[in-house]
C-alpha cells in the first residue's frame, strides 16, 4: 500500500507538486444518498409543482459548492472545472425501516494535471446539506449515507470503478 | 407535518424572515462516519506521531468549514459562531465488512435568532471530505455514513435529541 | 449637501465607524430590470415549467449575492441579515422598443447598526446576472435598467421611499 | 432561435460542458452607468484632488469583483483572467432629466474554454454599486441603466458588437 | 505562563468558546513597515499624483482583508466589524542601510464577546502585501518588519499597550 | 529604474495584461520570522507532542492563504497552483534582545504566464498571523519581521535570488 503523499518529509501536510504530472480529461462521478420521511419525500415532490423546488435549490448549491472545493479542502488543488452536472433520483417506496431517499449524482470534468475527484464528493455533500436545510423544518431525523466516489477517469492511476456501491447492494 | 419555511408564496426560495426570533444560546452536535480499510485507519494512526497527521488537517478544515456555512448553504443566515468543536473516535475493530471507521463529532455554539444544526453538519462534512482527500492516494473506496444532527438547543423550538442514532446500534 | 463619510481625514477611504449607532430594525427594498426580446422571455416562461427554471437559479444567485455584499463592496460594514426575499414580474407586452423585462425586487432585512440598501442593490444586480449568463446564448443584448433603491427603512436618517421610480412611469 | 445551454436533460440547471471547446484568446467589454445629481458628480471630482477619490475604490472593488465571476454566477466556469482594465468617463453636462453621469467601462481577457462576457458585466456592475455606497449619504436616488455587453471577440460564436448601445443614442 | 487556549483535551485545535464573554467595545491598533529603495517610495509619491495611486489600492485592500480575517485564521471568530481605518506614513530620509519605508497603521473596532488584534494585524499585512505586489516590477527586494500589535482596549483582559515598538527606537 | 505596470493611461489601477507572456514553470520562496518569548516557543514546542500543534494550524492556514492570494491582492492574477509547500525552522537559543524566533518558509510553483511571489509571500504571512492568533493568550508582543521574497525562477525576468537576506546577518 502506497503512503499518504500530502506531507512533507517533516511531516507537515502540503499540497504535493504535480507540476510534471500531464495536462489529461478527467472525469469523476461521486453519490451521496439522503434519508428522510416518506412525507419529507412526498413534500418536496409536490413542492416542485407548486410550492417551491428544494431540488433546484440544491442543485445550485452544489454547482457552486464543486467549484469551492479548494478553499474548502486545505490540500486541494485549484482547478479549471469545464463541467458540473448534477441529478437527483427519488425513491419513493420506503426501505425496511420505513424512510424514503433521495439519491444525488454529481458529475465534474476538467482538463488539468489532478482528479476532480474532490470537486464530485464536495458537489453531492453540499447538495445534500441544501437538501437538509430546505427541509429540517418537517425532518430533522434525515442523515446521509453512502457518500462515496462512484467512477473517476483520466491521469497515471488511470479509471477507477467502484464496485458494488452503496445502500442499493444491501 | 409542518410546511418548508424556505419558499416565499410565490414558491421562490427565500431567507426565512427571524427577525421576530429572540436570540437565545443554541447549541447543536453532528456526527459523520468515514469508513475505510483497516490498513488505511493504521496509516492515519502512525501518521499522527510521525508522518503527517491526517486528522489535524480535518480538523482545521471542519472548523473553517462551520464558518463558510451561510455562503455554501444558499438560505442559511449569517451567524457569530461562539464556539466551534471537532473531535475524533477511531474504530479500529473491523466490522463484519472488514472497514475500519473515524467517527466526527462536531459542536458548534451561537448566542443569535437561529439554531446552527447547517454549521455543525457542514463542519462535519467538510472534516470528512479532508480526511477523504489526505488517503485517497491509498484508499479510493472510502465512503460517509451517518452524517446526522445527534442533538441541537435553543430556540423556540427547544431541544432535540437524535434517537438510537446511526450505524452503532445495527 | 451633506458630504462622503467613507473616508478619513486624509483622504483614504475607510469603513466608517458606526460603533455608536444605535442597533435598530432596518429593511431595504432595491429593483432591477433586465430587457430583454421577446422570445427570451417566452423561453424563460416556458421553461419553468418543462425545460429549466431560469429564475430559480436567478433566486438562489441572489440570495447568496446579498451575503456577499460586505466582501464585495469595500467599505460595507458585515451585518447578520434576518431575511432576503426576491421575487420577479414578467412584463409580457413589448415596450415601444420591441422589448419585455423582466423586474426583479430584492427585499432585505437585519437587526444591527447600519443599513441594508446595499445588500438589497447586490442581490437584485446579482439576480440580474444570473438571468444574463443563463439567457445569453440566446439573447447577448439583453440589458439592465433601473437598478436603484425603492425604500429603506430604520437607523438614524430615517425612512426613504424612491418617488415616482423608474421606467414605467416614463 | 437556440436554447439554453445550462440546463440538462431533466431541466435542472448544470455547468455546460466546455470541455471539447478550443482554448482561444477571448475579449469582452461591458458598460453600466449612474445616474446621479449634478452636486455628487463634483463631489466626485472634487474629492478625486482633495478628499477621497470614490472612483479609485470602484476602480479596485471591480477588478476583484471580475475575479469574483465564478463564485457569484452559479453557472460560470472559473478561467485564467489575463486581465482586467476598467476606466470611467463623466457626463458633467446635466441630461434633460437634471441628472449627471458616470460611465463605466470594463475590459476582460483571458485564454480559454469559454468568454469572459458575465465577468466583464460583473466588473462594471460592482463598480457600479461601489460608487453608489461611496455616495449614498449625500444621495440616495442613484440609478443604474445601460449595464449591457458591448462587444466580445473569441471563441466558436465569433465577434460580437452591440449597435447603437444605450442611452446616449436616446 | 498561561497556556494555549485554542486546544481541546485532545489537543486538537477548536474555535475556543467565547459564549460566555461579555460584549463589550473593543479596538486594536496594529502596524507593519514596508522598507523599499529610495526610488521605490518616491514612485509612491509622484505616482498619487499623476499616474496611479499604490497606497489607494493598499487601503481598500486593508479594509477588505480585515473583513476576511475568520476566514484565512482558523480558529478566529466571526465580528461584526463596526470601523476599519488605515493610514500610512511615509520616512522619505533613508535609513543607514539606504532603505525608506512607509509604516502602516491599521485601527479596527468592534463590539462583540471577543478583541480585534488579529483583524488590525491582518489588514496590516494585506495592505503590505499589496503595496509589495503593486511595486515589485521596480523593487522585488522590498520586505515588511515590525509587524506587531501596538494597543488593543475592550474585554476581559483590558488593554493592552506595546512598549517601546520596533524600528523607530532603535 | 522602471514604471509601475499595475494602473492604465488614466493612472487607474488594473490587472495588467499578462495574455502575450508564455505559460512557463516558474518558482517562488518566501519567508517571514516571528519573534517571540522564549517560554512562548518552548510551549509551542512542548505543545507539538502532547497538547496541540500550533504550527500544524499555521501550515493549514498558509496553504489555503496562499490559493486566496488573487482574492486579497486586488491586481493579483488568478494562478493554478500546482505546488505549496511550507516548513518552520525554531531558533530556540535567544537573540540579543531576548526572544527566540520560528522562520517560516513558503514555497510555491505554478504553470503559467505570470508569477508566485505574491503567493508565497501571502503563505509565509497568513502562516505568521496563524502563530500570532494561536498564541497571543500568552504572548501579545509577538512580532514579524524580514518578510520577504528570497527567491523566483520561471518567467521573462529570470531568476531573483535575495542577497545576504534579513535579520540573521545583521
Amino acid at each position: 500500500m502506497a503512503e499518504f503523499t500530502h506531507f512533507n518529509e517533516s511531516g507537515r501536510a502540503r499540497m504535493v507538486d504535480v507540476g510534471a504530472k500531464d495536462s489529461t480529461e478527467r472525469v469523476a462521478t461521486a453519490q451521496a444518498t439522503v434519508l428522510m420521511q416518506p412525507e419529507t419525500l412526498e413534500k418536496i415532490q409536490r413542492g416542485k409543482i407548486a410550492k417551491g423546488d428544494v431540488l433546484a435549490v440544491a442543485q445550485v448549491a452544489g454547482v457552486l459548492g464543486a467549484k469551492k472545493t479548494p478553499d474548502l479542502i486545505p490540500m486541494c488543488h485549484p482547478l479549471l472545472l469545464t463541467s458540473v452536472d448534477i441529478s437527483f433520483k427519488e425513491e419513493s417506496q420506503p426501505s425496511r425501516d420505513g424512510l424514503c431517499a433521495v439519491h444525488i449524482l454529481a458529475t465534474v470534468k476538467t482538463t488539468g494535471q489532478t482528479g476532480v475527484e474532490m470537486e464530485a464528493l464536495t458537489a453531492a455533500s453540499v447538495a445534500a446539506l441544501t437538501i437538509y436545510d430546505m427541509c429540517k423544518a418537517v425532518d430533522r431525523g434525515m442523515s446521509f449515507h453512502d457518500v462515496c466516489l462512484l467512477s473517476k477517469s483520466g491521469g497515471k492511476s488511470g479509471t477507477y470503478i467502484r464496485e458494488g456501491h452503496g445502500r442499493a447492494k444491501e
